[in-house]
């Protein structure tokens, strides 16, 4: 947990509530960021009676002294699911990318904080949702303008994006993240796949036999196993291989949408990586955009829509 | 467990030992099933030392009450693998279904007991591997002859074997199974799966999702829990999409192989129920097999190989 520490009250306080994660910023009046804290205090971790105390513990410190001003706190993400702190709904693609006047106020017990959760995007046809990937992609549309652009979100569950004229045309969620977690930890490749360690040629020749033979995906991975039963086992190619098919599954499912094309990627560390290479074996033209940055970015359009609307 | 009962001294003993069931019969000299035993003491509960201690209490009144003849005991299954009773090796494809004479034979304490275990057959490109099935395989020949034919073997790893001329060609291993528990009870969508029940209409649905679009199951995957969060959820018939999108990603893989052809399903049950459901949504045709019979069968070839090596 990065510590917060004590600073002038922020105008404003964005956060990122996660299944997993919590980020929160304070910021000044000119969005300049006075302080931030991260922790592992997700969604999945938490009741709804829990948020307000954990997010307290984060902002005490930036908080006025007295109530004379409560303090916008602009929330994104899982806590705003059914299971959260308290359902924000969903927004209907076709949709901007960014709607404001939609927000879910939430009542707290603490009169210095006025928390409002942005809503999620769905999707009818194919059935889909999102819930905190839409506000990074309005912070990717507040730097690219009203364009066509193809937006790749890695993660548990990823998305793969149609922004049109700069809206969210339509989108899709593949099941990769949790895909690798379940089948490495629970079925008989756990005997197969070591607990770290990489392959990169591994990895490369998996998504090429998945652009070669996209069906192939139920099939390859049992032969993971039997590979390391009539050959030589080697636990770190085969965790690659295993990631590797899987994200090489997800680029044969969206290949319309890559091909010829560039891609945004929006990501951090090993998994940008990842998806950055597999593309590139695909011949396509990944653009890296850094997820926390355009979180942000997008919690900034909220309050800036959150003005207008009081003006 | 069905029970043994005191039966005349058989002339041999048949043993299929799975992963998770064990099937024993007791066969007088002209191939008569004098009496069977099943039970759920698979090769997964056990170590090394536990087989005989758990064969003998299904056969024990079955043996004479001195040692002057041991009773031939034909094993085949995953009591052959590394982790098993003992390592019987794989024979290498492509093959003859049966091959007598590469058996490995067990010590055991009980010199009533004269055990042998088959091997089973192994691929090297692509890696694969089958254990028991191969006896199948060879109960299935012995009545279709050396002819070509398209064999699906369901299960929890499930088999597509291509022989010719009555040979095994070839073959490929799918996790179908696998890949439903894993999902059904380890990721999110344990959330919208029920525990029972099924709806034939999404199942076929499901399947010729997959028949048209390949590539496309880490994505329908997701929609199965997205579909309960944007409509009305349907526990079962969530289950058998589910079903059907794994079984249908199958079917796609191995188009070529049942695409106007018969194929034989080995299986029993619901499972071969739904396979066969499948392949006739698909346009194939379907021939049912016996699993056990086919097993039985099986044995019966070895231990007449058996008889010719000896005379």
């Amino acid at each position: 947990m990065a510590g917060s520490s004590t600073i002038t009250a922020p105008d404003w306080i964005a956060v990122d509530w996660g299944t997993s994660t919590l980020r929160v910023w304070a910021l000044g009046r000119e969005g300049e960021v006075l302080a931030t804290a991260v922790s592992q205090e997700g969604m999945s971790g938490l009741a709804p009676a829990d948020y307000e105390p954990v997010l307290m513990s984060h902002v005490r410190t930036w908080l006025p002294e007295t109530a004379a001003r409560s303090v916008p706190v602009i929330v994104c993400g899982m806590a705003g699911a059914k299971q959260g702190w308290k359902d924000a709904g969903y927004r209907q693609a076709p949709c901007a990318v960014f709607a404001g006047g939609e927000m879910t106020r939430i009542p707290t017990r603490d009169a210095r904080l006025s928390v409002s959760i942005l809503p999620g995007v769905c999707q009818m046809e194919p059935a889909d949702v999102m819930r905190g990937e839409e506000t990074q992609l309005a912070g990717l549309a507040a730097t690219l303008g009203p364009v066509d652009a193809t937006v790749c979100l890695p993660g548990t569950h990823s998305k793969w994006v149609r922004l049109e004229g700069g809206r969210i045309a339509g989108f899709r969620t593949f099941m990769t993240g949790e895909l690798f977690s379940v089948i490495a930890g629970h079925s008989l490749l756990r005997h197969s796949i070591a607990p770290e360690g990489e392959n990169a040629a591994a990895f490369a020749e998996a998504v090429e036999d998945m652009l070669a033979d996209p069906a192939g995906l139920t099939g390859a991975l049992f032969a993971i196993r039997a590979s390391g039963l009539v050959g030589k086992a080697d636990g770190a190619a085969a965790r690659s291989r295993l990631s590797g098919l899987l994200i090489g599954a997800e680029l044969a499912a969206t290949r319309p949408q890559w091909d010829g094309k560039p891609v945004h990627v929006v990501g951090s560390g090993a998994l940008i990586d990842a998806y950055a290479s597999a593309l590139e074996t695909a011949g396509a033209s990944p653009v890296r955009e850094d997820a926390e940055a355009l979180t942000l970015a997008g919690l900034k359009q909220a309050r800036a829509a959150m003005l207008e609307t009081q003006s």
